[in-house]
C-alpha cells in the first residue's frame, strides 16, 4: 500500500497522528498516538419524558405508583399476546420482513412497498438521516421534538430552528413534526411543499387524523416520512418505527441500518396491530373521549389551551414549575418545556382511577396555590 | 443566512445541482433537481444462515419443519418467561439500561461501565463504526464473518482481506473476529496487540472460552470488542449485543446511536440472562456434549474437520454444494460458502430427534453419494 492522505490526519510510519487534539485520546496507554474518529458537536443529552427515574428520585415521598403523563405515548397498549418462541430465537428473516411491510402499506396508505422501510424506532432515522446527507442549511419548524435539531447540529449541519416555514425559505434541509410536538399545529402538503429540498416530516402523531392529512400517500419528491408506531399502540419499549421515501433512498437507509434491523418481537407485533382494524377505530374512541375528558379537567383547573394531538394536551399555566412540583409531590408526572417555561404537556390518562387521581391532585393544586 | 459551499453541492436560487449524477434522483417528480445524499459503495446485499425462506422455496418438498443448521445460534434459548407490561409500554429507562450494563459488566468482566454499551445487536456497531472513522486503510483477517468487509468498504474505506495479522501491518484499522466465523481460528492479544491502529475484535462466539481468551478486562487503547448476546443466549431474535471500549469512543457511540436503542424486552431479558450463572454452566456442558456428538456424526459421514466453536463446527467435503442439496431435500439447511466451495458449516442440533434426523439424512445421503 502506498501512503496517501486521509482527512484530516496523516498516516507515517503505520501510524496516526491526530492533526488536532479534538481527536480520540486513549486512556489506557501512555503512547503519543491519537487515533481520530470523524468530529461531531458534543451536545447535552436532551430531557425526554417518560423516564421516571430521577423524577421519582426528586420526589421520595410521593405516592406509588407513579401516574406517568409526560409522554404522547397511548396509555392502553395493543394486546401484545403469546409470541412464537421462533419471533426470540431466530434471526428476523426477509419473509417476515415483507409480512411486516405488507401490514404497514395497507395501514398507511403505501403504494408501492420499496418506498416503505421498517426501522427500530423512527429515532433511528432521525439519528441517520443528518449523517447520509452533505452539510447542509437546515431548518427545524418549531418548536418542536428537539431530537430532530439536536442530531442534524450533531452532525455539523448548520441548524436554525423557525417558527415559520416562510423563514426556511434558504433552508437546504426543512424538518417538520406535523402534526407538531407539543404544539399540535398541523400543515398542509401545500404548505410544506418545495421540491427543490430535502423535507423530512416527522408524523409521529398523524395515526388518529384523517388520512389526507399524511404526506405518504400522495409522497411528493425529495421527501421522507416518518411514521410511529409505539406511541399509537402503547408499546414505546418494542422499538419500531417506519420510513417512507423515494425506492433509491429506501434502498440507502436500508443498507446504513443492516440485516435484522426491526426485532424478532417487532416483526411478529407490528404485522398483527398494523392489520386490526377494529383495535383501531376502538382506540380512536377511546382517545377522543379521553381528550375531551382532559380538557374539562384542565380547563377547570385553570390552564390556557395550547394545542392537542389525539395523545397529548399542551396548556399554558403562569406558575407551571409549580404546578410540576405540586403534581410530583403526588406522584404524577407531567411535561415541562426548558424554553417554555409557562407550558405543560399532559398525556392521556389511560383509566377512571388515573383521571379521577390526576383530578383530584390538581384541585389539591388550585386549593394550595 | 450567507451563500456557501457544500460538500460537493452547489447552492443556487435555493436549490440543489448535483455535481454528479451519482445523486438520488427523484422518481415521482419531472424536475431536473437532484438531491444528493452522500456516496456510498452499493454491495450486493450478503446471504446469511438463518433465513429459511429461500431454501424453502428452493426444495418445495422437502419435509417440513425444517431442521435449520445454518447458524451458530444457540439452539436451546434461555427461557423468556413473561415480561413486565412496562418492557413493552414504557420507553427504556436510562435506570433500565444501568441494570442491564451491571450485569453485563459483571458477566463480561468488565470494570469500567463508561467502557460499556449496550446495543441492538453487535451488527448495529459492525454498521456504525465505518461510519465515524476517517477513510482508512482496513485489514479484515480473513476468512471471516463478510458484514465487516462490506461495511467498511460501503463507506469507502481501502478494504483488504488478509489471511495473517502479519500483512495488516499498513493498515489503520484492523478487524478481527475471534474466535473466528467459520474458521475458529483464535488469537492472542499479544498476536492481535499493536497500539497504533484502531483494533475492532468480534468475541460474537468467545463466551464459553476461559475468560482470558478475551480482550474484555485487559482491554487494550483504541480497541473496541464486540460481544454477542443473541447467539449464547440463543435469542437471536432480541437484538441485542455490546460494545466495549474506551469511554470516549463508547460516548461517541452512544450519542450516534440515540436514545432507547435497546428495547425494552431486551433489558429485561438480557438483565435476567447475564446474571443467570447457573443457566450458562448447564448450557456449557450441554454444547459441549452436542459438539462432540456432532463431530463424530460428521467424520462418520465422511466430511473433515477444518475448525469449530462451541456453537457450529466447520467441515471440508469435496463435494459440499450436492450435500447441501441432499441435506435440503431432506429438509436440512446448512450454512455453504461461496468464496470456499468445499466448506460447509453445521450448527448444532438442539434435540436428540434434531440429531437422528441429522444422522439419518446424512447416511442417505453417502449411500445416494
Amino acid at each position: 500500500m502506498t501512503e496517501r492522505a486521509i482527512e484530516g490526519v496523516r498516516v507515517a510510519d503505520g501510524r496516526f497522528e491526530g492533526t488536532s487534539d479534538k481527536g480520540e485520546t486513549g486512556e489506557h496507554g501512555t503512547l503519543p498516538i491519537i487515533f481520530r474518529i470523524t468530529e461531531a458537536t458534543v451536545l447535552k443529552p436532551l430531557a425526554h419524558g417518560g423516564d421516571l427515574g430521577e423524577v421519582v428520585r426528586r420526589f421520595p415521598n410521593a405516592p406509588r405508583p407513579w401516574l406517568d403523563l409526560s409522554t404522547g405515548i397511548n396509555p392502553v397498549p395493543y394486546p401484545v399476546g403469546a409470541l412464537p418462541d421462533e419471533a426470540w430465537a431466530r434471526l428476523p428473516s426477509r419473509d417476515d420482513e415483507r409480512a411486516l411491510l405488507t401490514a404497514a402499506a395497507k395501514r398507511y396508505g403505501v403504494r408501492d412497498q420499496a418506498t416503505l422501510l421498517g426501522v427500530p424506532g423512527t429515532q433511528a432515522l432521525i439519528q441517520l438521516l443528518p449523517r447520509l446527507v452533505p452539510k447542509s442549511r437546515v431548518a427545524v419548524l418549531g418548536p418542536t421534538y428537539e431530537e430532530h435539531e439536536v442530531c442534524w447540529a450533531r452532525q455539523g449541519h448548520d441548524v436554525s430552528v423557525v417558527d415559520d416555514v416562510a423563514h426556511a425559505a434558504s433552508a437546504d434541509v426543512l424538518v417538520v413534526v406535523n402534526p407538531d410536538n407539543p404544539t399540535g399545529r398541523l400543515l398542509s402538503a401545500e404548505e410544506l411543499g418545495r421540491p427543490s429540498r430535502l423535507l423530512v416530516v416527522d408524523e409521529a402523531f398523524i395515526d388518529f387524523l384523517p388520512a389526507a392529512a399524511s404526506l405518504v400517500s400522495k409522497l411528493p419528491p425529495r421527501t421522507i416520512v416518518l411514521r410511529s408506531f409505539g406511541k399509537t399502540y402503547g408499546l414505546a419499549g418494542l422499538r419500531l418505527g417506519f420510513g417512507i421515501a423515494e425506492p433509491s433512498l429506501i434502498a440507502r437507509l436500508r443498507e446504513e441500518l443492516g440485516p435484522w434491523a426491526v426485532s424478532g418481537p417487532g416483526l411478529a407485533i407490528g404485522r398483527r396491530a398494523l392489520a386490526d382494524e377494529a383495535w383501531l377505530r376502538t382506540t380512536a374512541a377511546r382517545l377522543e373521549h379521553a381528550g375531551r375528558r382532559l380538557d374539562e379537567l384542565l380547563t377547570a383547573a385553570g390552564f390556557t389551551p395550547v394545542g392537542a394531538t389525539s395523545l397529548f394536551r399542551l396548556v399554558r399555566h403562569d406558575d407551571a414549575s409549580a404546578v410540576v412540583g405540586r403534581l410530583g409531590r403526588q406522584g404524577i408526572h407531567v411535561r415541562p418545556f426548558s424554553r417554555q417555561p409557562q407550558w405543560l404537556r399532559f398525556g392521556l390518562p389511560g383509566t377512571d382511577a388515573a383521571f379521577l387521581r390526576l383530578a383530584s391532585a390538581l384541585q389539591e393544586g388550585v386549593s394550595l396555590g
